[in-house]
């Protein structure tokens, strides 16, 4: 089933809001589409104008618009972000990453509820794209994670796992601009770090950690290549107790393979901190480094100019998508690729004359 | 000016053919075509049968043919490439990669020529996009190569500079296989190792190796993100000398951060190798290596593995390439997606929104 068959089925993500209700007998739809049509625009600035003042409610509602797959909401989702727009770009947004039982969810918590004491607030959004496979990570976050649910500067989100990866990408991003247009000043989102969102997220946020277990290197094996290129810091978790000593040394270690390796930011040297969630000890040097590194942004102007490169190859990336995916589902297009996949192997045709063939038969 | 264009203003790669001469008014172009179109395929037959036999003039003039960018040379060439394909993949191909002033020419000198001495048939072809920029290092390149270019069992090809990256390495995958026809045993393929062609590189090749000088990593900052963990063996070059104390314990750092990196070949542990082309030693070891490495990933068939997704992404990423090119090529497309940057970099539209009116104006 394509997304487009699962939208027809499914009832609009409007529902959940106010005033508009869902039925499933012709005669209503219709009668619901007419009112859609004519209020919605009312209803989107209602909405939009809830969120800005920091409405939590209203805020999952315009989530929720954004990751439903209907295509009526998907328009009005497009309508709320570029009312939103205006007042978004104003938090840090970090990533953090981290092979599984690195303690992600501790880490978050612990750093999330710092920095809401504090007095800041903020948002964590949570891309897994493999839970469908490890099954239901994102539900045991959540529960780990509830200290920082209920506290009122707190937002969690898990990002849908269906779809494209470059539909979940999307969602993750709109969801965060929604997020900062709500007010949030640090949006952290999450990967699990086995899969293939690392780059993706290293592409949306300005800064990436990663986090580690003591014993360097070993634990990042079966992560995705070039990840420790793409990390401005290295968070070795865990590190209390017996194993403090260790973590130490880990962090010296990582720190000299980070300045063989190319910065992942430019002008920025790759560091590692060691951190316990347990003795809440670290999270306060985590903090202080991401200011200092938006200081340093800021006055180099990268701060800007990687945002604005970031939303460029975002547009561009979606052009490829488009044209790829419109490509392949044309009728029959992908049973021609494949058997001239087996041609090619088979030595029967070069490279070249396929790829003419197949734009051959296209026009 | 457009390649196309250029096309059609130079002659035919063919002219170097005996047989066939160019010719530049009206009468004789028409003549000479239409001997070209009757006596073609006899000639294409003909120069296989010459590539298969070993004759590197009518190898020299198969590539001509690859690289050029006449439309009916291009469709000679995949003809001349559909007869050798059966003659192909008997090599071993080999990437090599470093930052200027590594000794690469040196080596490869030094390494072929002993290849050359064991019997070996030896193939270097050189890619260098950025020589437009730089300036000709690919003359200096065959100057500096004059005994192995001189050696009967070597054959040297820089690759055409011109034209775009995916252009580019079409011809050398191209040429690669022609070599393979021609019987040649090892293809070293070698990158100036700043600029993009590493990836690709390291996409058409069985095992990819970089040269460094000691001092491990600082002089790698220079290079492209990642390049060590496509590598399969960091070659520690000019441990001559006052240099060879140094050069054995920058080997040392490089195995050691080489641990901590996913390898760059399933089974493999990639490492790190002296070699000093002044006074001649290490290059047998890296022979060895190779042919351990052979060894090794025919025992687990990753070496047919790995040349059968090499060539399938080599397909998919042409199409892209294809799909892309002539999206972009539409009159007026690349004016309306510079104005939609503007737009979304203005926050006046988002990002998802200037995608479907992009694809709304296509249809």
């Amino acid at each position: 089933m394509t997304n487009k068959e699962k939208g027809t089925e499914q009832e609009s993500a409007l529902h959940v809001m106010g005033g508009v209700t869902s039925s499933h007998d012709g005669t209503k739809r219709t009668a619901r589409r007419k009112f859609v049509k004519k209020e919605q625009p009312a209803n989107i600035h209602h909405l939009v104008e809830k969120i800005i003042s920091g409405s939590r409610l209203e805020l999952a509602q315009g989530i929720t618009l954004i990751e439903s797959v209907r295509k009526q909401d998907q328009s009005y989702a497009q309508e709320l972000l570029q009312k939103a727009l205006p007042h978004t770009g104003a938090s840090v947004r970090i990533g953090i990453s981290g092979v599984p039982g690195a303690g992600k969810s501790t880490f978050i918590e612990t750093f999330g509820l710092m920095l809401c004491e504090l007095g800041y607030k903020v948002a964590v959004l949570a891309i897994d794209p493999s839970s469908t496979v490890t099954g239901g990570s994102i539900l045991g976050d959540k529960t780990r994670m509830q200290n920082l649910a209920n506290h009122p500067n707190a937002f969690i989100r898990p990002s849908p796992t269906s779809g494209t990866l470059g539909g979940v990408h999307r969602k993750t991003r709109e969801t965060m601009l929604l997020c900062e247009a709500a007010g949030y000043d640090v949006i952290l989102i999450e990967t699990v770090g086995v899969g293939q969102s690392e780059t993706a997220v290293r592409n949306m946020v300005d800064f990436f950690a990663l986090l580690a277990l003591t014993g360097a290197g070993d634990d990042l094996q079966g992560m995705k290549k070039g990840i420790m290129e793409i990390t401005d810091l290295i968070i070795v978790h865990k590190a209390d107790g017996e194993n403090r000593k260790l973590a130490k040394r880990t962090v010296r270690e990582y720190k000299q393979i980070l300045h063989y390796l190319q910065p992942a930011t430019p002008g920025w040297q790759s560091t590692a901190l060691p951190v316990s969630s347990l003795q809440k000890t670290g999270h306060k040097e985590v903090w202080e480094l991401i200011q200092a590194f938006k200081e340093k942004m800021l006055e180099s102007n990268f701060w800007k100019t990687r945002r604005q490169e970031q939303t460029k190859s975002w547009f561009h990336d979606m052009i490829h998508d488009r044209l790829i995916e419109s490509f392949f589902n044309e009728e029959g297009k992908k049973r021609v690729v494949s058997e001239l996949e087996k041609s090619i192997l088979n030595s029967d045709v070069t490279v070249t004359a396929a790829v003419e063939q197949l734009f051959a038969k296209k026009v």
